[in-house]
């Protein structure tokens, strides 16, 4: 068991807001990258919680994230945007993007928006819950670095590249699907990796193309291009339809990279010591495009119902909706979280060369 | 090796649209809808080609398709349309409504409808393909007979879902994938019957949510719902992805069946005797929206080289995209197809009601 410390949302927060803002940030994108940051960890998704706040620190101090990018909007249409992130951080800038997504969805009832030259922008989620909040349906995705092994490939040229689709319901969770398009992020393979254990099957392949069972070894010939990485949804192999989880990371590659005119594949943090030029494809529709808010939300009630009251298989007593266990474990850190040790320690020691500090909460 | 028969398309068109204007079908009704068959035959997807033709035939007969249904715009907007279908056939309602889509592309650069009370639509990827006809982007999605069992359950009430997407390139094929969200469709399974073959895990589970062997078996327990079915893209369990194939299946029917008002889940197909009021879900962007078509397509052929060169793995001399292998299929089976024997004598089985014959080509 991993050794955890207590610590109260608000400071929390405060810290992260202000580690930020003297890293470079405005006082606004200080606060909505906080905010992306502390929302994951309240919604358990802690692989892209604070303990990610180390590593833009260190993108900003390489001059790899631009902390005052020159934004541009290439292309505007009533229900589109393209728009270039000038290198800064990805989390503000998708911020702004899905609020303008959102008031365009409200008059032209949808809009959608690629999105070039940014970093990496949190959980994908972040920005479906933003069209939640105004009972719009949400669409985000982004590309990432190279670490997924296309079919009958051997080397990891495409991303986890997530899916995130949010739908309102009425007295239900809404749906909030959030998902990498492979069987596993990378995150999940450091986990077993720490903990010295072996890998199930699907979840990466070897140097070899083989199946792999030690998580280090491939994480290895990741960071060293030895071939192999992580395996597509659907695995590594057509038979279980690995083909289907490569498509869909393509997909996400084209809707944010191709459609931008950005930067997909394994040009995605390509050059060692150059920014990452990561790409975003998000979106907002307003339900009134359709049968309205009132008739989705009562629909999604009664699907809802339908699904979670399916007979379960032996051993399970439960039946989830996408985003349900997340939902749930945001309602019970709304104002305290549990860090892990070396997560907050990490924190003090970015934190102590501005003399800020994160308290232990009693 | 299964005995084959070798026909002209231009007969075997004839053939089909002339059975279905015989069962009622206008000209043009039937046209649309032995091209939707027989383009699956010639993209090598026999599963979904004029095998079907007895399906829709004793559909029609029973009353559960209506060959003059009364179709309603429920809802339009400039980039938008839901719209019931009476209970006709999906092929040709669903033909037209992307033409609409098409139209409010041009004009309002994009365009989704959703479809209620509709019946079976043939291959999601015939409607994505008109609009890369039209050089647009295409989206193509339908609920259909539950068949899948979400994560944790033992009953199988979502369908096997398929998702399609087509973005256009240049020099290169498009981009088309046309996905069951399912590890597999029920086909394969039948395939796997006929050959008295075991299948894969990930597959299927059986009445006790274990994973399934017998394919014959797993067939019976579904048509007598003794528990168990296919499995989501990413197989039974959340340990290798399951819950993401379950939630794509979901979204889905969200995007068909609740968008529209329409049927969800186990109601598909849920009353013996009944129309089956399958829901589907369309669209079309405007490259325009976005950096133009002629950034996308020269952006699509490079990314395309770019996977197609990866490194192979051992065994592997050829890496596809999405669609490939179904527009290679497509220019081979351009004016002759080769049919199941089965499947020909079948469609004489049909004809000869109507004294129409189908001739093997010489």
């Amino acid at each position: 068991m991993q050794e955890r410390v207590n610590v109260k949302v608000k400071e929390l927060r405060n810290f992260s807001k202000k580690v930020l803002i003297r890293k470079g940030l405005t006082q606004e994108d200080a606060e909505i990258t906080a905010d992306v940051l502390i929302k994951a960890d309240q919604r358990g998704i802690e692989s892209h919680g604070v303990a990610r706040l180390e590593r833009y620190v260190s993108g900003i101090d390489d001059g790899l994230i631009l902390t005052n990018p020159e934004i541009k909007t290439i292309k505007e249409t009533p229900v589109s945007l393209v728009v270039d992130g000038g290198g800064g951080m990805g989390q503000p800038l998708t911020y702004r993007t899905m609020e303008r997504c959102l008031e365009k969805a409200r008059k032209s009832f949808m809009c959608f928006a690629s999105i070039r030259n940014s970093n990496h922008y949190g959980i994908a989620g972040y920005y479906t819950l933003m069209a939640l909040e105004h009972d719009m349906i949400g669409f985000s995705s982004t590309n990432s670095a190279p670490l997924v092994v296309p079919t009958f490939a051997n080397d990891a040229v495409i991303g986890t590249n997530p899916i995130s689709i949010g739908v309102p319901a009425k007295d239900k969770y809404p749906f909030l699907l959030d998902m990498a398009t492979s069987t596993v992020p990378r995150g999940k393979l450091e986990v077993y990796a720490r903990a010295e254990k072996n890998i199930p099957h699907k979840w990466a392949t070897d140097e070899k193309g083989d199946p792999a069972t030690n998580p280090a070894q491939v994480l290895d010939n990741l960071i060293n291009r030895k071939g192999g990485g992580l395996s597509p949804l659907g695995g590594s192999h057509e038979i279980t339809g690995g083909h289907k989880g490569y498509g869909l990371s393509v997909l996400v590659d084209i809707l944010s990279g191709i459609f931008s005119n950005g930067t997909v594949g394994r040009d995605i943090y390509g050059k060692e010591g150059e920014p990452a030029e990561v790409c975003h494809f998000i979106g907002a529709i307003n339900p009134a495009a359709f049968t309205g808010l009132e008739n989705i939300q009562k629909n999604m009630d009664y699907y809802i119902d339908m699904l979670k009251n399916t007979q379960k298989v032996e051993g399970q007593d439960r039946i989830y909706i996408a985003g349900e266990k997340e939902f749930e474990a945001y309602q019970k850190n709304l104002t305290n979280l549990s860090l892990q040790k070396k997560v907050f320690d990490n924190l003090n020691a970015i934190g102590s060369k501005f003399s800020l500090y994160l308290n232990e909460s009693t």
